[in-house]
């Protein structure tokens, strides 16, 4: 029997949960290709993430944060598919699709000082694969669970490759106790299968709660003691840009300070995607992008 | 109608919750009376709390985890009323009255490393109000919301004034990103009322999840604003002391490193404790000590 695209990396109990290397590069430029410095790039490539201190300016911050009160405020936007809301609350907590959906935004995703950086990293045009505004409140800030984006755009979205980033850009102050983003460094070079298959219409629940494709404890174990642990911290308007497969994930957030960010996810238009590999089928346009024209 | 005792600090619904400002000092001592160095104790006056690099020794720390790990093993103290036992792992996620329970740890509370100093900041011979261990696992570490001890103690045990030290020994090492303390520094000087009245038996419910006692969430963003947020990390034998009345509290612990401590709390001889302020009855004596012979 032949498979029309190789799975290198099967997952969801359609393989043992052994971690496989990691085959393709992570960095796909040679030296001075971009505007990120030679050792920022060398850096990335062996941790898997770099920090971009104030990359957007006070005022850009605080015109974007206007926007995401306006997005929230939107009756039509809380209405829509692509806004998650709070049972609880009534909060918005996330709104996907949103460069579709914001003018600003779209702007965003095309900034020549996130366009350049994805590019030099990815070695090709890229195209948006997933945008959403993430809004952390004070007090009862959730957190995410350990995870590898990749793991899920793999199984879930038929990314075949590493060959994506995400950038997120802080809207508000990052500190080491507001639940800011966790990173294992070096992680990126192993993939982590994960247990479980993948039920049908999982999106609707993972994206509020993760509960498939959760690494086992013992891989987070092994992975944190190998790697350890890094956090994002920085005032806002500073960004980071992470590799796909890299291990991530948040705490809950009891301070007063709640966080807002900006999160976008380039993938390469050599990498585009396929039927999933791990789900009865693809997720929705709105989590995972299927217009690969480039950004230009 | 006349009272035996003034209520300094009325809460639980009984008075408007309008912060009180502390009338009573914070260091009882004046300059040059104990092992603490002066501007150590100037420092601990103004923020609430002091941090111990190392207060015990690694082989000490070893001893300690063992002692823990005997004790949550031990069928008997598994049954203890005085263990808190998490309803779904099974996991002893705390002991109370462990002084009680562990000579090892009652000699910690001896130990004039840590007698001298809480001496020196309470200025008198002093008991123990409380003494417990507590495990936080690591991945599903579920934190503790703000609060301040001493409106708890002076509610539900009748503590008249905020003349308490708690001592918290880590036997791990405390990351920025593992659930470890949060303090909001010079909150000591303030008394933050907390609305609702206390429920007959609350303790029981209070030791896993507090849902009386709590701040309002606008008197804890103004705390927050006028005083910032601190951690408390260190490796493992480190040491804490703070004041009765300092604001605090835990986020989760998501990552795979577990967090133990010992927790100490010594209240001078002459603070001892009254009937509650602002509970039907006094909380047991292993959560609240009725024992008031000074340690020596």
């Amino acid at each position: 029997m032949t498979t029309a695209v190789t799975d290198r990396y099967p997952t969801r109990g359609r393989a043992p949960a052994v971690p496989i290397p990691r085959a393709e590069p992570v960095v796909w430029t040679g030296p001075g290709t971009g505007p990120i410095p030679d050792a920022v790039v060398d850096s990335y490539d062996s941790a898997g993430f770099l920090a971009i201190d104030r990359l957007i300016s006070p005022v850009e911050v605080r015109a974007l944060r206007q926007e995401l009160a306006r997005l929230c405020a939107d009756e039509a936007v809380r209405r829509d598919e692509r806004a998650v809301v709070e049972k609880d609350s009534a909060a918005v907590r996330s709104i996907f699709e949103v460069h579709r959906i914001s003018e600003p935004i779209a702007a965003l995703a095309r900034d020549p000082r996130i366009l350049g950086r994805v590019r030099q990293i990815l070695g090709s045009e890229v195209y948006v694969h997933q945008s959403r505004v993430n809004l952390m409140p004070g007090f009862t800030g959730q957190g995410f669970y350990w995870h590898s984006d990749f793991e899920t755009w793999h199984a879930e979205d038929g990314m075949p490759l590493m060959r994506a980033v995400s950038v997120s850009i802080a809207l508000t102050d990052n500190f080491p106790y507001n639940g800011g983003l966790m990173l294992m460094p070096g992680s990126h070079r192993t993939f982590v299968p994960c247990p479980g298959e993948t039920p049908d219409q999982n999106y609707r629940e993972s994206l509020r709660e993760q509960e498939i494709g959760v690494p086992s404890q013992q891989a987070l174990t092994e992975l944190a003691a190998a790697h350890g642990i890094e956090q994002f911290t920085g005032p806002a308007g500073s960004a980071l840009m992470f590799d796909s497969n890299c291990m991530h994930g948040s705490g809950s957030n009891i301070t007063p300070f709640p966080r807002s960010n900006i999160f976008l996810v380039f993938n390469s238009v050599d990498n585009t995607l396929s039927e999933p590999f791990g789900a009865p089928r693809p997720r929705p346009e709105f989590v995972a992008g299927r217009d690969f024209t480039p950004l230009g």
